[in-house]
């Protein structure tokens, strides 16, 4: 690509307006350079230098930032889609637990599978998100539960990155569940921490995320995480008031996370703490709508409180195997009522601060180009449409 | 293609079994022959004449019927994303009405749009269920409402099945709204009853659907459009019991219909009527999500009856901008609890049926070569996905 270089369109969303929405430009240029943004704006007002510079034009498509994934589990062995299916045919949770399903499943399907195997598995699904100008993809550990498959999840994450043309940010989720048979706090202290301790070594932690429910982890035992977190220097993030409110989203306030997520039992004060301490709402609709759950997360009160929502496909094997990050925009619209722009801006500019990125995520100067370009006019189209990806093109860090 | 041809694979859901079930055949073979399959079965089964075939192996995947989409309106102009987004903002019905918003948007555009332009998009559409291995694409008219872009809407989707190796089968909905201003009953016999004569005598109609609802047409007047289809020797097929409960299932069955859809309000009545008559239930779970209906289709009674069940996208602008049947199979088993045997039967045998077709939607001698070739295990799989396509060939008549 020449170096500076100039794309044309005649919409793009910048989503660095001051508010909130989508900051368009029409008839509008972004130049790049060194695989920054350089210039963006009317092209009416294009600097002589840009304005020579070789030109893309893509026509009457719209251009937003490319999307970011900010919470995922891609890095997993086997399905749980039998397990569906046994739910459908009227199976209990016993019947599902005595069959060997649940976490425990994915648990020993990703022990089991090799590197290799785990890496072939994720890559198919990043390039699903990636065919859908997802740029940087969040990626957990939290299916292995010992120290050497939470190491192993984290290094095919890191893969991940080297091989497709996608940022991957990392979070040690070492307490996700407590394993069969053991106790909880002995687990964290005997597994979860120096497991922490030895990915934090190997460079593998871009952040700490932990899961804060009953059937998980209580506030004590994640904040004894977070305390291992803060000596280590790494920012955190929580699964938090996704099945009762349990405290977490205050606790995640209190460490000043990066985000909590879920979110669906969260309180006004959540909100208040939240908002005050700068932590993202990452909201997860495709977990909220496979458990059918009936109580949404506290939409009205993050606005009100000025907390910043971002929306993400929590993709997973078991509630949530959704490999479609504007899937996730439509459903963040149909069930959380957000508002097309929200959920734009919760794939972009938010997405990338709930992942601690100051880089990305809106258009503008010094950013990076990470740019996605769709076969649509207006940018409603992509929360709106069910199914189906309009992507036309992708420019991740000015390289297309 | 090679003539006879045989394919391998681990799995093939035949979707014939005497049960309703997949119909599973293990290290499986299917013999096609002048596009139409001569023999399934085990290949320790396979006849001579077929193992000595040209055989392409598909190896560890799944092979399914291809699939069909039984209810669309993808013929249409515009889309209605702003509408989408001023309801997420907080406007009224009212107010949407004002901006000129609602089906009467899609009718201008579509009234506005050349055949060209009509069929350009149509055509994007039918690519991205293709991408599914649809094989089968039923299309509607019924967003002109004047005789002209009726006409024009059944010839947009006759082009569809030249330009892309796709069978589409052909619905006449003159009798989908009442346009602004007019009577219902006179738009049926002034232009609705004229526009079907028109468009069957062109040869444009395989089928007469109605929308049967207090915001439609009544029964009294969906019968003047079906006892004007008996007369031309056209089979009917209806839009029933979405919003309330209004006759409109028991009309399909006493005229023996292809197919009742939609059904939210159905009754135990209904199913036994729609039984006695072999009338296919078709379960839209798209529409159903974007109108957030809390009254689900009762699936338990047309269990109980033996109604067959189909699912399809109802890919419209307004209440169903569903681009995946593969997601329709996913909110048919996430909503009105299908299992996703039922879903699959849903897109493949019970649609073939919903449509009056007995070539397709099964693996069976005798039946069309139209085949799925899926990266997955296990049938399951398919409905367990939120998003994704995990499509790895297609074979249509035959042909790859
Ligand atoms: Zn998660
Ligand atoms: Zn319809």
């Amino acid at each position: 690509m020449p170096d500076p270089a100039l794309f044309t369109a005649e919409t793009v969303a910048t989503m660095a307006g001051p508010d909130g929405g989508y900051g368009l430009v029409r008839q509008a240029g972004i130049a790049v350079r060194g695989g920054r943004i350089d210039w963006v704006g009317p092209m009416a007002e294009c600097p002589a230098e840009f304005a020579r510079a070789p030109r893309t034009d893509f026509g009457a498509r719209l251009v937003t930032p490319a999307l970011v994934d900010c919470h995922t589990h891609i890095v997993h062995g086997g399905n749980r889609a039998r397990e569906f299916e046994m739910r459908l045919e009227g199976a209990s949770y016993a019947d599902i637990a005595r069959a060997g399903g649940g976490i425990a499943a994915t648990v020993a399907a990703t022990r089991a599978a090799d590197e290799a195997a785990l890496l072939e598995a994720a890559l198919a699904r990043a390039d699903a998100l990636i065919a859908e100008g997802v740029a940087v993809i969040e990626v957990k550990s939290g299916y292995g539960l010992d120290i050497e498959t939470e190491l192993k999840m984290l290094r095919v994450a890191r893969e991940i990155g080297e091989m497709r043309p996608v940022r991957v940010v990392t979070s040690f989720l070492g307490a996700h569940a407590v394993p069969a048979g053991q106790d909880a706090d002995a687990y964290v202290a005997q597994v979860c921490l120096p497991a922490l301790d030895a990915a934090h070594a190997e460079g593998l932690v871009d952040a700490v995320d932990g899961f804060c429910e009953g059937i998980a982890f209580s506030p004590t035992q994640i904040a004894r995480v977070f305390d291992r977190a803060a000596a280590l220097g790494l920012p955190v993030k929580l699964h938090a008031e996704q099945l009762s409110h349990l405290g977490g989203a205050a606790l995640a306030a209190e460490r000043g996370a990066l985000s909590a997520d879920h979110l669906e039992y969260a309180t006004d004060a959540d909100a208040a703490a939240m908002a005050a301490a700068g932590t993202v709402a990452v909201l997860l609709p495709g977990a909220f709508y496979t458990l059918r759950e009936g109580q949404a997360p506290p939409v009205a009160a993050f606005r009100a409180a000025g907390v910043p929502i971002a929306v993400a496909t929590d993709w997973n094997p078991g509630s949530s195997p959704m490999g479609s990050l504007l899937l996730a925009m439509n459903m963040a619209c149909a069930l959380f009522r957000l508002t097309p722009a929200e959920a734009l801006a919760g794939t972009t500019r938010n997405a990338a601060r709930a992942l601690g990125l100051d880089d990305c995520g809106v258009i503008a100067p010094g950013m990076r180009a990470d740019l996605a370009v769709w076969d649509v006019a207006d940018p409603a189209e992509l929360s709106y449409r069910i199914g189906g990806n309009p992507l036309h093109a992708r420019i991740f860090g000015g390289r297309a």
